[in-house]
């Protein structure tokens, strides 16, 4: 492994509020209850899908504030990033709050992106506490990366479904919080690498995604000395059923095998029977509210104890693609514990 | 003042080594001897202008740690981004170095943003060496942003002129160096916060940009209990002839004279006289090389002792601009110092 492949320790770091908005899809779907807002038509009172993107960032941080009791003025450092171009969900969705602002391009690994490094400036008491946001949805990634919606077009069997849904995280140290406000400590963090290994089919991320999940959980495993069995749970992000595959495959050929601990968010989200999603979900708010409000939930009552939680982001544009390039990707990853600990 | 916008202390934070590739006419202005590698044709080799950029930021990271005889295996953490959709140029651009990346959207801010990162992991040891790279290209951004070049569209005398560059920043802990290799110490650093005052003309980025530079220079003199006296220099990244104005005139009308002191990267980079470039050079690439190439060496040599840079970025995209919507922008600042202390 690369010497520079290191573990961040982000000793003291606590999530102490989190919170989703999210599309009449996903409030069908198997987790639709957990989410904290939904509209059923997708555009939360907005007129064009990208301010409706906006608006669910808005949102699910004022309610993420709300639920631990801050207001912008507490939060000293605030890590957004979503996937239109120029993130401009972000930029314009969160332009309300006073905060300073990290603007984020990580795709679909933003949500694991920003956490890393809100960790980073609480665990170093740079801010008392720091935010992370990201979304996507599903009409404005569709007439941005692939056709509009109204053009009809028909999806392959690899591909998958961006999530509409904005999720917004609040972390604080430890010594800042009592222990029953906590959700999860951020007990580690691993930021990924780039790795392209030749993927061109821009509906096949899976497959893309896979290389760069794979490398980033050998070199965790690796580095930590541990391995699937000490958790849980090693979830990702929306590697789809696809990606996940593929994964299981690439670990097993590195004598790893974790498939039996192998989740992931975007096969979460959606029922693969009837809401015809194909590989499963994907886009930055995938990951974002399915952690934000099914998995840090558990967490807290202590029905998971210790999980990995990764990231992955596809990094193409349209453009490259055109240009004959293949598709990079990035693999961030979190080391989440219940504050229950030793309770599983 | 929101007591969220607090001084972050980059104590220990010096930057060891830069470097810098820019385009003909970058090549042909003023600073055009300071750069490291130029080509007259802009393409470096490459056959389309989203390549050519990504090779621009290959060659500047490559050089900038040739030059302080580091790999990539040494570099902890790379902070990079850039204004093509979805940030391709730093995804494929520096694919080929095994480094943790960090993906940043912060339009023309990027190289002041992606040093604060990466001097917060420097001083706090999360990484023994940190990166920081950035790019823009004109032919590359014209044609996503605006027209291609072909269609020979009037510009307007407030409008500005990408620069196509790319500059790359090597970052350590001072005591993992020599004296005699410090190019500049990272003592503070301060992010922005998004601020937008209806500014919706897509050809006055200065109009757009300077009330978040005023903004956060504001903020900091009354932080740090220091005016634009204490400086030799408040260099903004691109705010260009027209934002340096209005900047000069708001932070008037706040009581604070700064007009001596105020410098501007886009202002340097091309002679306004002869290159026909209105209100001056921008880009991410625009402050990237002028500090990588320009002022850095400055600063080694104590030309420079004590100076405030700071990039601003408008963080619009063209969808938003036609949905109506007005101009957000940015501004990240870093306080660095000269290693010949005292020296001016």
């Amino acid at each position: 492994m690369n010497p520079n492949r290191k573990i961040i320790n982000t000793a003291g770091t606590v999530i102490i509020s989190s919170a989703s908005a999210v599309g009449g899809k996903e409030y069908e779907g198997p987790l639709g209850a957990c989410f904290d807002f939904h509209d059923p038509d997708d555009r939360f009172g907005q007129k064009t899908f990208e301010k409706s993107e906006s608006e669910m960032q808005r949102l699910a941080l004022a309610s993420a504030m709300g639920k631990c009791s801050l207001t912008p003025s507490d939060i000293g450092a605030l890590f957004a990033g979503d996937l239109l171009n120029q993130c401009v969900s972000s930029a314009y969705g969160l332009l309300e709050y006073d905060i300073p602002y990290f603007g984020l391009y990580g795709a679909c690994s933003t949500a694991a992106e920003g956490i890393i490094l809100a960790s980073v400036f609480v665990s170093n008491k740079l801010a008392d506490y720091a935010a992370a946001v990201t979304s996507s949805h599903n009409a404005a990634a569709e007439r941005q990366y692939r056709n509009p919606l109204e053009y009809g077009g028909q999806r392959t069997p690899t591909a998958q479904w961006t999530v509409t849904g904005a999720g917004a995280f609040v972390l604080a140290h430890n010594e800042n919080v009592t222990p029953d406000r906590v959700f999860a400590a951020v007990e580690d963090v691993f930021p990924g690498i780039v790795v392209e290994k030749g993927v061109t089919d821009a509906a096949n991320m899976g497959a893309a995604m896979a290389p760069a999940a794979c490398d980033t959980l050998l070199s965790f495993f690796e580095a930590s000395g541990t391995s699937p069995e000490d958790y849980d749970m090693v979830l990702s992000g929306d590697l789809g059923s696809e990606g996940q595959i593929i994964l299981g495959e690439l670990l097993a050929a590195s004598g790893v095998s974790a498939s039996e601990k192998l989740y992931d968010c975007g096969m979460m989200i959606y029922d693969a029977e009837s809401q015809d999603v194909h590989a499963g979900g994907s886009g930055c708010g995938c990951s974002a509210v399915v952690l934000a409000s099914h998995i840090l939930p558990k967490l807290k009552k202590g029905e998971l104890s210790n999980i990995l939680f990764y990231g992955t982001g596809a990094m193409m544009s349209p453009s490259s693609l055109k240009q004959g390039q293949a598709i990079p990707a990035v693999a961030h990853l979190l080391h989440l514990r219940s504050p229950k600990a030793g309770v599983k």
